[in-house]
């Protein structure tokens, strides 16, 4: 392959696929971004003097036409060509002869490189916090609609007291809602502009930066040059830690549906097509979905420690490695996705039994209740506590199976609407208009 | 031990030693948290009927006096006291009789030490915070002293390009401010009540959560009681993963530290009470400080994936080992703040060297330089790089060894006050005045 | 504090507590092993004329009574005295004057610390495989007394196949067996002698490495001596590697039995004081052992990483964090060897359920051995299949609720002898005996 | 897809694509050993008459053919095939009939899988063994013959006594061959049949588990049944500890190299075009490969991380995510196996600089040398150590720079033939021609 940095002797081939390794297959992913970091960066060196008129419109035009072709079939490397930028640089000769080669000046490949994660992240991210939002609010809609319905709460795995479908479903969705919270720092830190820190320590060219930033729709800068540059490994290691503690709730949710589906508890059942079984043992409904997707959730859940294993103890500046956190980024927001989008799909077929505290093994999950009427009722709470514990000794124990819980959170009074109004709080912090706005000035 | 819980059969030694561990230990640290908890919820109680009037100003006066006296003296668990709520009832029903054991109405064990906890973590948060920002004014402020001094820059630790102790020291000043977003959130899902959760499944009593709060300063509720239980944790790990974003700022910088202080670098030095030596080998100044602090944030950076594997695949309810998170998160902010202050108190004390790149085999980092300053005069990109290849083949060149950085963020530019701005416009959203305020209405 | 390399400007009070950090509390721990180490090198020194006849006299029987007082009164390091060393010098310097100074030729502090902690490693992993094997026998013991008490098998925690307690006691024997394989490795490879590799890069004394290895009962030589000093952090990752796989091991049981604890499936109950409950909540037993046991097993399966991460990116060579990975290690044989202790300890009064199968629930369990028996009488299996598949439809499905299992490792077949003679295979390879032998030699 | 377990009811399409995942691709790498399995089951079946001899012979002529074409072709898994097995017995009924049904006999897809996994394992780590024993062996001879060559050695990463690249080379040997003794451990965990296991809780078939572990060269039996379905997970996790402590010798290994290629040591250096660089940066020569493994090498190190967080907390039984783990353990064979590889590659064409130590910053790395050469020449040590740091204060101090060191692995003395026979006495424990014999007999 062709290389800037090429001199007189190749590289050897065995050098050469070891080091760009799969590094092709993900630059196919960044290719629109690179197409938008060249859009702003070249109206920018012409603002200041470094591409002439005449060559900014004749890029202009063809990256936009390129950047439309992506959007519409997708971008492949051709055999022999490096990377990402290198093919679009090449598509842009065929086109327009030498003029393509002029937007390389006042940038380095780091700088380049860093510019594109960031706005593909940024993307990503924003599917993410879409996804999360539909199935936060189909566990809303599933908690108010379940919202009577009892089953029994644990600690320490036994059974202690009466909890509710309610609850449960509000609880995954408040879960949510704080991880978004992560997710939206992470999005802040993703969302400020490189381009610019060349090399990792900056140009001699007087670079208008902030008007790349503007450009490409960043909320800020990363400022200082060789802080963008550190900041590879750190941006991908904190997303990372975001999309983890989604990880962490749908892991912790697929835990209770697989405990829940077994034939000891039966809280839940699927549609038969949504598990699989044996025709000789009916009874079977093997949750496959949610062990695979706690299998995958738990996999992200390590993931910001594989970034951190990989970065710790490099001293300051670029290393190539850097380039493998791809491999374990790209994947992870597809899978995050696909795990989001699966528990919703579950979700909407899940059937709950109504009928649960029925059997009698849940009678005693009311004794901490009744101590509580008697109390309400006036009878000294030591007093309560000893008429119950009397009661159930001489097997007389016979509970009213139902509550009356009515402050804030509780069965009574979910607070969904205070967990949504929450959400909605912070789902707005990410403007994803004002990127939407900016990238189709870019792209017009 | 005596325990509420307690049934006729004591609870075997063994297992009493095994289960309780170092917990007692950590509670001590918690006794001011649990005083504020008691404080507040038995103003609530009162609000709702459910402690006379009466019994308030008694429980109130002597909770207050023991806050004071934790303040000044610190606080003991006595022997054959199970935990600090027990101490702190016992002291209480030393003072006031059977009064002082109606602070446990509508309350469990559970979600008092879940608002423990909180009020904890987030005041070990607030200390963090205050740390940072310390070292965060300390670096911009040798960034500003050295913006002057040049030293070689690095990529693939190879000599590439020319750098600044300005850039580097304004790197990880721009990196702590990042590092606090992350903070900031995980301060923002911490600062959250949980009391009223209960066993994490609510409470018949009409409690009001809401006036709780208020009166800890706390900035919303954990609304759903099944999440405020599934809050523990969670938490920890959060607040883990922001505390490692900060620990790997400062190991990547102590990792800096101890190479820049090789004979092979010899870029920094320290006075020699600052490091250990030999008196025969005078050339040797270790620097244990960093290389300790390396390994403490290394540790550090571990320590969310420690919190994740003990919490992963366990369904939703109260177990046991929550309890052992103590053991890993009390002291992680003990030992990250010890490293933010002696990274401040080394730096204090660093000495550059001033005439770095006269040494000849940095010479070659100016050629970049070289091209574009032609280029900028006007000569043809491609030509440039020619003209300065060859000069380099011949043994002709000789660079003006200066640079002339002009964008934002570079060596000429360095834009500090605007890292500093983005760093004030964190800190001014943790809103700790809010906190004191609440906190100094509870005691006084 | 005084120290060998001490130049005359003292280190800075907070340089020093900084470094020194939690040093000496480990330190006392290797005490004994630190005069078994100083004991085989001055016989060295003397067997290469580097100490004088009278001296080594001298020196071997004052080292032998500090080595006896440490076995009968433990050890402290006196305040102001710097480490181990330093303090066993002192004792001895107070009673033979300067000879007790010569005890340091040949040596530097970082291949005494690599053998102190080979020798405090190798005795450590001595009481883990001890403990391990009183588990080991204890399971296999309940595996053949509760051999014929039958109960659920799950597969994806759905009712699968007939089990039986003599199958799930055996598995965590053999489980066992195979962590010891682990065991074994790790304890090889600490059982190798380091010292004589000086700062990490050999003396120019003619030292005699061979007889040293001898002396302290060593399996063979870290021969290479920068090789020697690369152990630190190796050593102590291969062996928390081992002992986490142990950790796995007890961390998985902890989860079975937590779970056969529940009511919902209320397969294995304990004694009340070996549990937790409530007078009115009768049903709950908490299973506190079992879950701290969980929550500390968990952690040490984290710790592999932790070491990892301390260590990686380091290049060869001394670094002072090296010392903190004895905050890691030490603890980490203690908290092992007491889950240990504690799994004996409850198995020994586990309690098993003996007709658990007679619940309907669990009727379809038999289902796939009803088609095997038909298999075996000769029907089809195709027809078998079908057969059983109608009478479960039309509900007259009523297997016979007994297994004829009769293969190497089923139920009817439990193979414990086989495992119990691989584990004794394993515990052969240790040859503790040689080790103690020479131990005995140096010290008498 | 059709499959054996199928009720009437399909299973959804987005819920297959989800559970099978990438699990084709996967499998199509286990067919070989797929077929191994099948042959040596059927010849068991036979013998204990659940297979006619005509059926045997039928089956084991065309599973040998279907190896062979596996051998020479590869293997593809149809469209529309669920996985490996179903492939084989589609091939096997399109040429014998209803005849290739029966190799499902007395097996479940459980125990198939994991007989699959433990021979596929057991393949690759002897591919994993001879990789590491050819850069072994290169190591050894690139340590004697640049046994002479002195370079300094670092404590603290600070300048501190000579050392060699005959040590330099040999302490990556030794570290090599200690993590043989990982290897072989995985190896012998590995080496044992879990076949006859079934779903986890054996079978009511008269299985002779002895006769197939023989046939397929298992060095024993997984013994218990159920602990044969808990192999799964451990197996993986162990294997990778143990690919994980060679990958930590690369890593290291690929650490020092970067930097001893920096311009600030320069002390190695390789051809051009196994380095990248640029015209007019002609110093640079980027480790590229170096650096690419310090990070695949790094990410190995985080894989039982990746493991255990996946297995932690699941109760004992087959869970459906335990799939998931071949796309961690796949990879990373081949992962290693590359780094191996191209570690070997490299090593071979290093070139070592003779001169390093004329360097005048390198002359106190003598101090200790002259020390100790004038105690050996009967100055009392104090006296000699006076002596020496008096004439460096006086800048009298010129050392002659050389260094003459006897003892065992020392620089002069390296000990590679002992550090050669304990790898050669690891390698013959393997046994793998009995493995080779076993599969050779099972296919001809």
């Amino acid at each position: 392959m062709s290389k800037i940095w090429q001199k007189t002797a190749g590289v050897d081939a065995l050098v050469e696929n070891f080091t760009v390794g799969r590094d092709r297959e993900f630059d196919e992913q960044m290719a629109a971004f690179d197409v938008l970091g060249s859009l702003a960066h070249t109206r920018m060196l012409e603002s200041i003097g470094l591409m002439s008129a005449d060559d900014l419109q004749l890029v202009q035009q063809e990256l936009k036409s390129i950047y439309k072709d992506i959007e519409q079939n997708g971008f492949v490397i051709e055999d022999g060509v490096e990377d990402v930028h290198s093919q679009i640089e090449l598509l842009l000769t065929r086109r327009i002869g030498d003029a393509g080669k002029k937007i390389h000046s006042g940038r380095s490949r780091n700088d380049q490189v860093l510019v594109d994660l960031k706005l593909f992240f940024r993307h990503q991210l924003q599917e993410t916090v879409q996804q999360i939002d539909e199935l936060f609010r189909l566990l809303i809609e599933l908690s108010n609609k379940h919202k009577d319905v009892l089953l029994p709460g644990y600690t320490h795995l036994q059974i202690a007291m009466p909890s509710s479908f309610g609850l449960w479903f509000g609880a995954y969705a408040e879960s949510l809602a704080d991880d978004m919270e992560l997710i939206l720092a992470a999005y802040k830190i993703t969302n400020k502009n490189p381009l610019g820190s060349a090399a990792g320590y900056g140009s001699s060219f007087p670079l208008n930066r902030t008007m790349t930033t503007q450009l490409l729709g960043f909320a800020a800068l990363n400022h200082n040059v060789v802080y963008a540059q550190m900041g590879r490994g750190k941006t991908e290691r904190i997303i990372a830690q975001a999309l983890s503690s989604v990880a962490a709730t749908l892991a912790r949710m697929a835990m209770d549906q697989c405990l829940y589906l077994s034939q000891n508890f039966a809280f839940v059942s699927y549609p038969e097509n949504l598990t699989t079984g044996s025709s000789i043992m009916p009874h079977k409904k093997n949750p496959d979905v949610w062990e695979i997707m706690r299998g995958k959730c738990n996999r992200l859940q390590a993931l910001p420690n594989d970034v951190a294993m990989m970065t710790t103890n490099l001293p300051s500046g670029y290393h190539r490695e850097m380039q493998l956190l791809k491999e374990l980024l790209f994947p992870a927001f597809a899978e995050l996705n696909n795990c989001l989008h699966m528990a919703k799909f579950m979700l909407e077929h899940i059937e709950v039994k109504n009928d649960i505290l029925n059997d009698p093994k849940y009678a005693y999950l009311f004794s901490v209740e009744e101590v509580n009427r008697l109390a309400l009722e006036g009878v000294p709470f030591r007093d309560a506590y000893k008429q119950v514990g009397i009661a159930i000794e001489q097997g007389n124990f016979n509970p009213e199976k139902k509550v009356n819980h009515t402050h804030e959170g509780s069965i009574g009074n979910l607070h969904n609407a205070e967990i949504s109004a929450a959400m909605n709080g912070l789902l707005s912090q990410f403007k994803f208009d004002e990127v939407a706005t900016a990238v189709k000035e870019l792209v017009k």
